[in-house]
């Protein structure tokens, strides 16, 4: 069946303004937030499950390549069209199907954006934790597909410790339900978390359950300034050595700051200090004094400059000034940001940073390192020029011998991106090959005919 | 290859002292902690992952069945051999085999006890979370094949909560490495809890690295007296709709108390209580009167008799008395009692105990419930008599309706026990074919010629 004969197909099954192919529509959904773009044969806007499942019974008959999309906010690639495929976005999907405060669940479509569902629950007092960054427009699907985290995951852990049920589409159109409702439940294997993080490669996720906690009734926010980075990751250690798990504990290296600096958005930070974290604590009112002084008997020793601590909405938003200011700063500072997610164990978050510094040395590459220190998860970005072929291929080099620094020092090469297309090439540096052998292998049973978000996840063959 | 052959080359390859097939071995492996036996045709002991290797590298060539084995403490029968099976015990594996406080993990092997990583960490301020009552010897392998819980996974979560990565042999004799060390990470599928709560089906798990926390530094148990279950229940839900989660939160239901009661072992119990609430707090000394309060607060309502509370270790213990009477107690009611372990919505748990009154009476059967209330998580016993024909038969139809009720609910029919042998029949009232269809083609990827632990898990063909 060719693409105009497919279209028509799906249009009868939909209805026509579900199926677009307009010049426009194509233009605007061939890219995610990743460099790179392929237009693709069409754009699909289910509005159920049901709907969904009409579009992969078709497309598994066709062999058409899916591409699920939920905001295209991923840095990976992972909603990046490839050649000939049709891409499936879940905007339309955004219901909130079920909700019971009394037993701290919701179900959401697929296409629910994340701040939603913790804005229709924060009258009860509750919350849903996970946060990456895009909380404000990034969509659940999205969050489940790559086991989004977020800062708070340090306490509160990542999309995965909150999905208690799912329902998909597998590659040949059946629906799956997999999961419980209930806090507890072990019956038969765990689809649920074999489908987060499977990057829409197993199945199309249309439906979620997710549980919610109370929310902190008060947090307080601390910032302390540092004249080396040996002397931040210290205090990092000194911190997760002690009994209060910070709801966050954030990062900003020598380059971060000087970033920052250039942009005229570290006013407040002694001209000394060369490495910045952020620390935020919660819980109940009465633990917070106790928390925060902990945290700040942590935060002291060699290399410690400043510590400022902010309760109200106001001080807190300004402490967060020169971590909010990162992100522009370094757009401006080169046309391409090439942005690893990297972890390694804390205990070896110095030595991270160090061989990152050599890597920039020895390559000549800007490099800026921030991320969530708490769970030696940081964000290294390689600030190219992608016309400098010397520079690109420096970078390559950069790259390779950054994964390796990560590999040799413990760690992994995604803490919560993902690996969609940008990644995949480092894949077997991670995964052993009888690993990836029985992945392939179970991508083989949800999607055989391999149409689900094909060219993400697994290395190229 | 005959049996005696195949006994010859495993000892070739472990040893003769690993390999054993004498008359008193065979019967003490015959059985884990479920009513049934079978006697296995070897019972092997190794050392290593090596060596696990090694044998079921062998069993794959000679379509030997293995039954993985931790401390038989399973009450599915999990760990009962089928027939020509051999018994692969982890006993011989139990170091610690590598340990960082500062990390906050650390890595063992299968049959290291549950209880002694505990042990092992304690002096640092740390634990490891997840606690089913047969910590003080379960085996932290047989903890992850069934993805344990206990009453502290209200707060803490389970098992599966605290894996970070594995070390494995599949059902080909190949080692799979999956996870990672670090606290987040998302490169590939997640089969490390694809492998947790599979029953030892897919791969034996010969390795584990656990995430560990800071031990709570204070705690305090309530003891909450009822005059009817249903005013237990009410005061549950209030207890789940504020802000502090409990550590635990169990229930005794009239006929577990009547119980205790016989054996002398409730004392101190108002005379007219019919429902027991036990619930423990835990956290930061400050924080503790506060959390008292407010559960206080919740366990007070219509029926409700009395509260106790206890701090220090000696009035702790007494409160818990009636509760820790509770498994000799029904043990004395019959000589068999068939523990189910279902899970509902917290706001459906007076549901399913009036659903559990009507069957008893309509069946003419004694069933005693307790369990963990704020999981919505109760263990339902029968108490029978295996010689009673008539009582069995109406035992199975009390079962049916129980899982139906259950499901009817919103619940699941396992929160922690497992399917094993003894509830597989049960399982496709709960999971679609569409489920069991992919959960068999995933069997196939890891153990194609089904030699890991048949029988158990999946229903009968």
């Amino acid at each position: 069946m060719n693409i105009s004969a497919l279209i028509a197909a799906l249009r009868a099954a939909l209805g026509s303004e579900r199926v677009r192919d307009d010049a426009e529509t194509l233009a605007i959904y061939s890219h995610d937030d990743t460099p790179g773009s392929c237009a693709p044969v069409m754009v699909l806007f289910p509005r159920s499950h049901e709907e969904v499942q009409a579009i992969v019974s078709i497309a598994h008959r066709h062999h058409l390549p899916l591409v699920p999309r939920g905001a295209g906010s991923g840095n990976v690639g992972g909603a990046q069209p490839v050649p000939g495929s049709a891409v499936i976005s879940f905007e339309c999907m955004q219901r909130i199907l079920d909700y019971s405060a009394a037993d701290r669940v919701i179900t959401v479509e697929a296409g629910c954006v994340t701040g939603a569902i913790n804005a229709h629950v924060q009258a009860d007092g509750l919350m849903y934790p996970p946060d990456p960054g895009s909380s404000p427009y990034c969509r659940i699907g999205g969050n489940l597909a790559m086991n989004a985290g977020g800062p708070h995951a340090l306490k509160y852990g990542v999309t995965r410790d909150y999905v208690l049920s799912l329902r998909a589409v597998t590659g040949t159109g059946e629906t799956l339900c997999c999961g419980v409702r209930t806090s507890k439940g072990v019956v038969g294997y765990d689809l649920v978390r074999l489908l987060v993080g499977s990057e829409g490669t197993l199945a199309l996720i249309t439906e979620a359950t997710l549980r919610l906690l109370p929310a902190p009734a008060a947090k307080a926010t601390l910032r302390a300034a540092y004249r080396h980075t040996a002397s931040a990751c210290a205090a990092v250690q000194r911190i997760m050595a002690q009994r209060h798990i910070p709801s966050a504990l954030e990062l900003m290296d020598p380059h971060a700051l000087a970033a920052v600096r250039a942009m005229g958005a570290a006013g407040d930070l002694p001209a000394d200090s060369n490495a910045l974290l952020m620390v935020e604590v919660d819980g109940e009112a009465c633990a917070i004094p106790d928390q925060v002084q902990a945290i700040r008997t942590a935060l002291a020793g060699a290399g410690h400059l400043e510590t400022l601590e902010a309760t109200d909405a106001t001080a807190t938003a300004a402490l967060w000034t020169a971590r909010k200011a990162l992100s522009p700063a370094t757009k401006a500072m080169a046309p391409l940001k090439i942005n690893e997610d990297v972890v390694v164990p804390v205990s070896r978050l110095c030595d991270l940073l160090d061989g990152i510094e050599d890597i920039a040395t020895e390559h000549s590459l800007r490099i800026v390192s921030f991320g969530h220190a708490g769970n030696g998860n940081l964000h290294v970005n390689f600030l190219v020029h992608p016309q400098d072929a010397d520079e690109m291929r420096r970078a390559r080099h950069g790259l390779q011998k950054l994964f390796q620094t990560v590999l040799t020092l413990g760690g992994t090469l995604s803490g919560e991106h993902g690996i969609g297309r940008s990644k995949r090439a480092y894949v077997p540096l991670e995964l052993s090959p009888e690993s990836l052998a029985i992945q392939h292998a179970i991508k083989r049973v949800f999607d055989p005919d391999h149409i689900l978000n094909p060219g993400k996840l697994f290395p190229e063959d």
